[in-house]
């Protein structure tokens, strides 16, 4: 179908937790006539009294819409609420923002070709609060084609970082979990230092300054970094891996002799000792790629 | 000694490592009459055709300057060079930039307080060629009339990034240790993201502009954590332990099905099962401190 006019292009959403909440409100706020189910039907009204449509079946919220947003618990919830409606797919755009692996995200695809549905997945890097906003990061992966359709649709979910990635089905999910994984590197880092100064009585909230001074600098060395394991050559142009080495004992040292968790220094250091094994000595840290790539024992 | 014209004011810089160069270097630079030693006394031959003077021997290197500057391979090699000399030591103020562990820097500090010296420790936060640059971030813990006093000479090592911390000489060492904790939190988290996204041929370089963008975004939730660490309350704002451990699960199920190491998800993981075992399944993240702060098993 052509796309006449963006800002009252129809727009069903299935699922209305609180991001699926956030979603439908923020494609009401932006004019879009918006559908919408949840399993439990109160969840619905306060949209309903906002202007959404409720949906009595997922069957009546294909229906009502070309533009078919999901966001459910997993991806078992979404084959298990599409499936027996396969039929009435047939032409619709499926965006999914499940919560979900790549394998998921490629299995779903598959599945969507078979009953001839245009299918994109999603992942939303952001808190519902953030939806509709320009904190809110949203990542698409599938046909291009289908995402420039309904682009100008899924902007209303946040016009600054929506963002469509690539062909591959799977990439939204993996830059998803690529990107918590940063966030949970960054927040341990944190908490581990905060742990340590903790010990000198110093405050979190007077060493968080410093530590985001850090966090913003690092972003330097990712910078660095990245053409370096692109090339497959880690020259050490700031400190070399025996150098990190030693840090890290120290921090491990550190952290057991105040009597905190000397784990993740000791578990970065398991790592850094295992590139200077395989001949990394006198590489940069950007060598330690090549220990994040090798499957676990 | 009164100071009577930073610009001026002698120093004395001993160990001519890479980073000791720098740091002689800099003072140079900025118009200090430097006084410079090290054990191999070829690498000061550059300095000294730039203007240093060369020390026959520790000793002189003492004698020259009212504040000494080292910056050796470790804190042994410290009490190595200034035991002899103690008694030559009195009324000096020492500055040591030296790696190495609080504990080491209390005890170097005892240690100075019996033979009548005034002691400084610093860490340095940078690579040798930021030395003199905004890049730089030097940190200083002990007295801080001393710090003030050469304050001005110190400044010359990067003016913006000069920091005085505390009274207690274990804090530079603290502080340097739970910095380097955080570069290697986030550079590790961008590491498995990047082997991640190389399974589908992503390259680190297309990844690394919005790993930055999360990044800088992860600083706002360091901000907003800090004050719940420090009042032992930990709101779920964003996401509950519970919604964390679910998606930890993911990267690591991603990460074994892709073949690359699930072991630094699967390391927090474990950590965040213990926040929830201890009773935090709703909290937010910021509850993650007290496995941080609990000792090693």
């Amino acid at each position: 179908m052509s796309n006449t006019n963006a800002a009252q292009a129809p727009v069903s959403v299935i699922g209305l937790g609180l991001m699926g909440q956030a979603l439908a409100a923020a494609f009401l706020k932006a004019g879009h006539p918006t559908t919408v189910w949840n399993r439990t039907a109160a969840k619905a009204d306060q949209l309903v009294s906002e202007g959404a449509t409720r949906a009595g079946s997922v069957a009546d919220a294909i229906a009502a819409s070309p533009l078919v947003v999901l966001c459910v618990t997993d991806y078992g919830a979404v084959r298990e609420l599409l499936d027996p409606l396969a039929g009435s797919l047939k032409g619709k755009v499926v965006v999914n923002l499940t919560t979900g692996t790549s394998t998921q995200a490629r299995e779903t695809a598959e599945w969507a070709a078979g009953v001839e549905t245009t299918y994109l997945d999603g992942a939303i890097m952001a808190i519902p609060p953030d939806i509709a906003t320009d904190a809110a990061v949203l990542l698409y992966s599938g046909p291009k084609a289908a995402f420039e359709e309904h682009e100008a649709t899924l902007r209303a979910l946040g016009a600054a970082g929506t963002t469509y990635l690539d062909t591959d089905h799977g990439l939204s999910a993996l830059y998803d979990m690529s990107l918590l994984g940063i966030m949970w590197g960054v927040l341990n880092g944190f908490l581990q230092g905060a742990a340590l100064l903790g010990t000198a009585k110093v405050k979190a909230t007077t060493f968080a300054p410093l530590a985001n001074t850090m966090i913003n600098v690092i972003t330097e060395y990712v910078t660095a970094y990245a053409p370096q394991i692109d090339e497959g050559k880690y020259p050490a142009g700031d400190a070399t891996m025996t150098v990190h080495q030693d840090a890290m004992e120290h921090l491990a040292e550190e952290s057991e002799t105040l009597g905190i968790s000397a784990e993740m220094p000791r578990f970065f250091k398991a790592l850094a000792d295992r590139a200077v094994a395989d001949g990394h000595a006198d590489s940069g840290y950007a060598a330690m790629i090549e220990q994040f790539r090798k499957p676990s024992a």
